[in-house]
């Protein structure tokens, strides 16, 4: 039996989840703790191109936590984006940059900072404990920074998470435009992918007042080439609130060229997302103008319209 | 209309909460933030030694915030421990070393560790942003380690917050075990207080499934001085009881001396006491062998007891 802490990032996992796993876990060992980085799901294309540029593997897969097993949250703080378990789990650490909705029975370590990226807090806890920030793990850094903002577009991005950025990408030497486009676009190829598949590849689970909803998103350098498949989207999201039982569904394609997004919105509170963000509704549909943030944009409209 | 912060330990202050205040406003003043260190209630006579003794004057007392105010918490998390309105305010940062019951819509800094003293992890901000400690800041800095500690003796201490608190007397130049017995004896002089006025010294208020308790606690050099008045503390205590519908009230005497605590419980959940320390109570009172931290012996065992 190991003592051994795992490491992990919000299910679904997204670049800045898997980043943070493996550089977090890097950094514990590094101070003498005994970490293993994990993921809670399969990685997507972009952060795979960003493994491989810079030379990692992804962490392992794990599904579910024991009873009594040490974990460290990156990325996430909330149980119902957490390991299957977690309740059971107990938890070290939470390194994060999301809304907090947390309690703990225990005094334990949480670092939160209003920043675009748990990868810009990393950095800063790197340098804060005097561990060297080597050029492979400075280039997976900046991917997780330039994929969280959309490479600087989204309104979560701060002045910080573009300083930072721009020392990991003097540490990684690799221009960070060039790089940029090339890790988002990698991350918008969704030919292999069946609708089904597409909402799943981010997408994360609310509840507020006993309403349940989702949000999934993806970037797209193309937004025709998805909404010609409307109809299949549309039968995957009805299925998908049908299983989980949910009052709303929000799938956003985002466009990383112009920064706004397209969405399909389904379920019994639809009119919310009208309400939210001052749009009608067409065939389920609508475009989100300067709309690229989940976290910024797209979840706090929905809560603050929500009943 | 200023667009001041204010930073403020909880209700009841202690020492930490007084310290804590005055030292991250400092601190963020520093960096170029615009805040005032604030109280939310008297100062006790252990406080106002370290602050006499350092040079400080106590921050400025406020009892409620209006919408919009800007705050930053120390010290606590629960709105039930901070100022009233606390829901109106918008809550900027947060530095806490206690257990987590907190819930933001917004992303926000929070930095908490599981260390003794809240004045440790500011000693570490300090270090981290470099600002220098300067003595007197240091002495105030130890006064708060030294007080929630017990002098090192309660089991919330940790490696770091001995190692730091070393580090502050050599700062500060002041002979640690002197300047420690001196500080708590000085909180322990209750000759001009009421027994109503006594068991709100250090009293803070907690809630689960409904259920709710006080645990009051004061520190004293002479437990038979305070229950010689045993009768006047049950009648105080059970008018706390009616007046905040309490299920459970604990007041403890903590002898500093010998590391225990005496206590007085009453209320319908009195008997949750008796299986949480395995004590039978004798005219509602029960002596607890080594148990002198609240956090983390009275109400972890507490709250684990009631149902």
């Amino acid at each position: 039996m190991t003592n051994k802490t795992f490491v992990f990032g919000h299910k679904n996992p997204d670049t800045d989840s898997i980043v943070s796993s493996i550089a977090f876990s890097y950094l514990r060992n590094k101070l003498g703790d005994t970490t293993e980085a994990c993921r809670l799901g399969n990685t997507n294309k972009e952060t795979d191109y960003a493994l491989k540029t810079f030379n990692f593997d992804a962490p392992t897969l794990i599904t579910s936590v024991n009873e009594g097993d040490n974990v460290i949250l990156v990325d996430h703080n909330e149980a119902t984006q957490s390991v299957d378990n977690i309740e059971k789990a107990h938890v070290r650490m939470v390194v994060d940059h999301h809304t907090m909705n947390f309690k703990c029975p225990e005094t334990l370590y949480y670092h939160a900072e209003p920043l675009g990226c748990t990868a810009t807090i990393l950095y800063k806890l790197y340098k804060q404990n005097d561990v060297e920030v080597e050029p492979n793990m400075a280039g997976l850094l900046l991917s997780a920074i330039i994929s969280d903002t959309l490479l600087f577009k989204s309104p979560t991005c701060t002045e910080e998470d573009r300083t930072i950025a721009q020392k990991l990408a003097e540490i990684a030497n690799v221009d960070i435009n060039t790089y940029g486009l090339n890790l988002l676009k990698a991350g918008t190829d969704l030919s292999d992918y069946t609708p089904e598949q597409v909402i799943n590849i981010d997408s994360k689970l609310f509840e507020q007042n006993g309403k349940k909803f989702k949000i999934a998103q993806v970037n797209t350098a193309d937004v025709n080439d998805i909404f010609k498949n409307q109809a299949y989207f549309e039968a995957a999201i009805d299925k998908e609130i049908k299983n989980d039982n949910l009052d709303l569904y929000v799938f956003a394609a985002t466009d990383i060229l112009n920064a706004n997004s397209k969405i399909i919105t389904m379920g019994t509170k639809s009119n919310v997302v009208e309400k939210a963000f001052g749009v009608s509704l067409d065939h389920n549909t609508a475009t989100l103008e300067n709309v690229v943030s989940r976290k910024k944009q797209i979840l706090p409209n929905i809560l603050n319209n929500l009943d």
